[in-house]
């Protein structure tokens, strides 16, 4: 039997039962029962209009079309839609509004007669299901705002499906103006306004393309791995989850690393994963406790491979309402990075780089710099071209504030004005000699109106600052109408080069790893593990996009015995959490590589929403709440029990 | 620059480089580099090979070939391997797998030589690199068992890419016989092994074509859902997750439900995900704490175009090598399930039903059954064709027993042996009259030396019995060689017409919902919600695969207020934590249904796995741990400490 044999048979059997059933209403049937109206002609409908579907959106349904799918061609054609009420005019026009787009029906008198008991109580956002005739508007009626607005809908039959209250929390057509924590609390509201539906289905159109190119193009396996799991060392960021063992908890992992590195171990050959990660970093703007990686590694792979098959997945998959984007991306060192950006995920839409002027100011000290060693400080400079024109005096001195944070206590940033080519002014400018100041010009090619930030420090702290500034005074800028960036713009940029070992951030002696210990050394950087662990350099690769970082990855130590030197010997940590892993590098382990893609934030940026929360579902709020339903809530002590816990009593 | 181009300029470089530092060589460097030998032409390779990559499965690396796909139409070409040293051979054959398959290398007398000290230390379950030419075998030495059995591959150069230990902890290529304690503990090894990694192939593959059946084919969006909720009202299976906030805890959840009817409320109208599940059940074997589920929901579809969408999904992905299935699937109502099988998931590759022989006893009443209200009771009959010919008087005292623990103390499971047609035999048999023997013989058709079990009790606790018997029986015949199943047979079967509401399990008075309080009842049964909900039949419908529940949905309740009738009035529960579920119903929610899929329990039943252990990467043994990690684990009241939680002191 085929499969519209049967849905017909089964539409028209609900007609039957649902008519039969009108005879002994409940109370709810009046309200909310798929039910016909008087005069209903449902059998004759489907019987007339073949019952064929016109999209791959209502197979399997008893709608014809989508709202928003009939066009002038589709005048004649019998139709039955389903969808939301959006407005009403005088019981004779009506709007009816799916996801896919919003069409006009027409009542004629006749009808408005005999629907007129629905009609009275007919709400906005009501659920409708409508059965009726596409027509061509009639001359000077045509809506060219609407995509269906050459067309209308005669209706021969309307039923409310389900009643909407009458007064929902907020407007769900005007929902940009309503505050984001009412719009969390009424979420499905806020998805069936349209902006963070598309988001959506932007998302899971782009997900799809993804895994057509790694699995069906490139032969990887989509392997799920575990969330329950064991605490790894040092996971002081990582949920815990009681078990019913005392005193044992399982842990949600942060990511699949240890997971896929151990399926290269197996053979697996090319894995991947859109994988739920959890990172439990309480109240931060714009993280989530749970979010989404896509997470793929490879063996028998170089870091060039890696990057090669990430830009051509990327330009699969990317949604064609965003353009095309170009490959290969563009690529930067670590070092270059900091030197030209002062930090390691620029933003390269725009210039605006960093100089270094030590010399200058070596063989003409001023005294502003004159407590600093220029012999192991920098001076490095930042022009903003036009900055004059658009920033107050109050600005330079907010965003010269903002930069000083990211310095020690006693360096300062200072900033001056360009009035004419080669002459500044300001109080720094005074000290500046002529001839400093001629140089200066020329290594900038300023010009007037130009603003100039000047830095000091050791290491990459001037550059830090200047960084800073530079995104400062980009955002101020743009608030005030000037076009910086361009939004639509996708920079996409490689950092290369990374050291693999940094100083303690905490200030402790030794080395920590700059990205995590399973990173292996440039093949060349080797031989100076054992004499110079802070001058090898690790094969990672960040891929950034317009100043995000939107992903991370590496190839990875295969050889047990160097990765048990590197965390016991040089990163001073105990190995017998991870013996597992060091036992499966030991057991035949191929060469392998991979990356993780922040699938959140590069949604984001790909819908140019302003937070991850517009391209998830149903987000937490910055402090780890769910509004909707409460979350987290109250646990009884009874159920605590099974898992050997109770809450400390709060003091 | 084209990716080929790219790709050569960096194996090339990376060539260069490891030559470089052979003459640095470290501590790691001996072992596990990616190194060239002595002699090695490795860009000379590259070149003259034109680096082509021959199939999907190796772009991006520097191999050519998979070692399996190797064929006669290879002969002359130079290729490049990778994989693991299955063989060796007088150190002049060796066999090289990856997941593919197997090839085998020669090495001639000039090449043994040049790579002795290499050979010296290969063991086997060693990851090398081989760049050799294809070549025929020579006549007579064609290996038909192996698919690359015609050809071979001259050795040109052969390095070692990572060394295995000397000892493995069990035998990758004989797995079979090792305890699966074992092969968890190392689980990486077992994967290589070839079994486990086929099934997750096929479910990677499985798992494809139903997103493309669903995304591509039928515009379904996948949506991934919040896996911290909130601890949802008799969740008593749900790991709670402790927050920062004291006593709040979020709970991992059994199945989006709530997130799936919110988006049908947001106007998402087809949803999807492959959606992790939790649940806490403790020790049970063949159940896993964390799972996944094929979940999907749709606006304005009724029962019949879930199922339909369901059976066409299957149809679609259905892996290949596992035959075709048939749609539609056959149907069956909970009520004849029950009659006819006894249980609500029958395995319907073999009849052996059940019949209802009361009456028969009525007439001609026995002493055994005579402590019974036959008016009240049931008395139910199974036969085992040829069960007498297999199963001796110990198997059916054993199955017996089995039986009667589904019955009431008072109450007993009898059997009788056909000795010759009307004739039984057994002490039971002895109580039959004449008469009803022969009755016996017509209404079940038997023969000599079938076995026939009896069960009296109320309501459908005889037919429980018979169908534990049932299955105890089959799989008895079965272990001693009789064919009962075919295990390649698929006989899926919707179960359908459940009852909405069910007796309280724990005996309590009232009534709880037969599957969740969300299933919409059957339009017609309406009425009698607010008169006899016990009598309200609900539009749920059950997947059955082989005896085995696969799947479950409904048709929801999309009208707010007969969700708060069923919640609050018949199912006696405080609405409180579902208030925001009940404002979104009230808000203009579309009718919906859906269905959840049990993805592991479904693919281990298509890989024919004993266990859906077999079908997971990395799973938990029955008891919830993981033998490989140690999970769960230890954490220190430190970090329990931000969660305000301490562990209970044992007694």
């Amino acid at each position: 039997m085929s499969r519209y044999v049967r849905n017909v048979q089964f539409w028209l059997s609900r007609a039957l039962r649902c008519h039969s059933t009108t005879q002994t209403r409940t109370a709810f049937s009046n309200r909310a029962l798929i039910r016909l109206s008087r005069g209903n002609n449902f059998g004759v409908t489907c019987a007339s209009i073949g019952f064929r579907h016109a999209s791959s959106a209502t197979s399997y349904t008893g709608r014809t079309h989508l709202c928003g799918s009939l066009r002038n061609s589709h005048a004649g054609q019998k139709v039955v839609l389903c969808g939301w009420l959006q407005h009403s005019r005088q019981d004779q026009f009506l709007v009816l509004k799916d996801w896919d787009g919003a069409v006009q029906l027409v009542l004629t008198d006749e009808k408005r007669n005999e629907f007129s008991s629905l009609l009275d109580e007919l709400r906005l956002e009501s659920v409708l299901e409508v059965y009726g005739t596409v027509r061509t508007r009639p001359d000077g009626q045509r809506n060219e705002q609407m995509p269906t607005g050459d067309i209308e809908v005669l209706v021969s039959s309307l039923h409310i499906l389900n009643s909407c209250q009458p007064q929902l929390p907020f407007d769900v057509k005007g929902f940009h103006e309503v505050k984001e924590s009412l719009r969390m609390e009424h979420r499905y509201l806020d998805l069936r306004g349209g902006r963070l539906q598309r988001n959506l289905r932007i998302r899971s159109r782009m997900v799809m393309k993804m895994r057509e190119f790694l699995a069906n193009l490139n032969d990887f396996v989509e392997v799920e791995t575990p969330t329950l799991f064991r605490r790894t060392p040092g996971g002081a960021k990582e949920f815990v989850v009681p078990s019913h063992i005392p005193g044992k908890f399982y842990s949600l992992p942060q990511s699949p690393q240890q997971f896929k590195q151990l399926l290269m171990v197996g053979g697996l050959d090319r894995y991947f994963q859109i994988a739920r990660c959890y990172r439990d970093e309480g109240a931060k703007p714009d993280r989530q406790p749970e979010f989404t990686q896509v997470d793929l590694e490879m063996s028998f792979v170089g870091a060039e491979g890696v990057m090669s098959l990430v830009e051509d997945m990327l330009q699969h998959a990317w949604p064609s309402e965003r353009g095309t984007i170009a490959t290969p991306f563009k690529r930067l060192s670590y070092k270059d990075c900091m030197k030209q950006y002062g930090c390691d995920k620029p933003d390269t839409r725009f210039a605006w780089k960093l100089k270094n002027v030590t010399e200058m100011f070596k063989t003409h000290p001023v005294p502003a710099f004159s407590a600093v060693d220029l012999n192991k400080c920098s001076v490095q400079v930042l022009c903003i071209p036009d900055g004059c024109d658009h920033l107050s005096n109050k600005d330079i001195q907010e965003v010269t504030e903002h930069g000083k944070q990211h310095l020690p206590e006693s360096l300062k940033v200072l900033s001056a004005k360009v009035k004419e080519e080669e002459v500044f002014s300001g109080s720094f400018a005074k000290q500046l000699k002529e001839e400093t100041a001629m140089q200066l010009a020329a290594t900038l090619g300023i010009k007037r109106d130009d603003l100039v930030f000047f830095s000091v420090g050791e290491q990459y702290d001037p550059h830090t600052a200047l960084s800073k500034i530079r995104l400062r005074c980009a955002d101020l800028m743009e608030d005030k109408g000037v076009k910086v960036r361009d939004p639509l713009q996708m920079n996409f940029l490689w950092v290369l080069d990374f050291p693999l070992f940094l100083p303690r951030e905490d200030g402790g002696e030794g080395l920590e790893s700059a990205h995590h210990p399973f990173t292996a050394p440039f093949a060349e950087d080797e031989a100076l593990l054992n004499t110079h662990p802070e001058r090898v350099r690790g094969q990672h690769y960040d891929l950034v996009l317009n100043g995000q970082e939107i992903g991370g990855g590496s190839i990875r130590i295969h050889d047990a015995h160097m990765q048990r030197y590197v965390i016991e010997d040089i990163l001073k940590e105990d190995c017998s959490q991870l013996e597992h892993l060091l036992s499966a590098l030991d057991s035949g382990c191929p060469p392998h590589g991979g990356i993780a893609l922040g699938l959140d934030r590069l949604m984001a940026i790909i819908c140019d929403a302003p937070s991850i929360r517009d391209v998830i579902a149903f987000p937490k709020s910055h402090d780890g709440k769910d509004p909707m339903s409460k979350a987290p809530a109250n646990v009884s002590q009874s159920d605590l029990d099974s898992y050997h816990i109770t809450v400390k009593p709060q003091l």
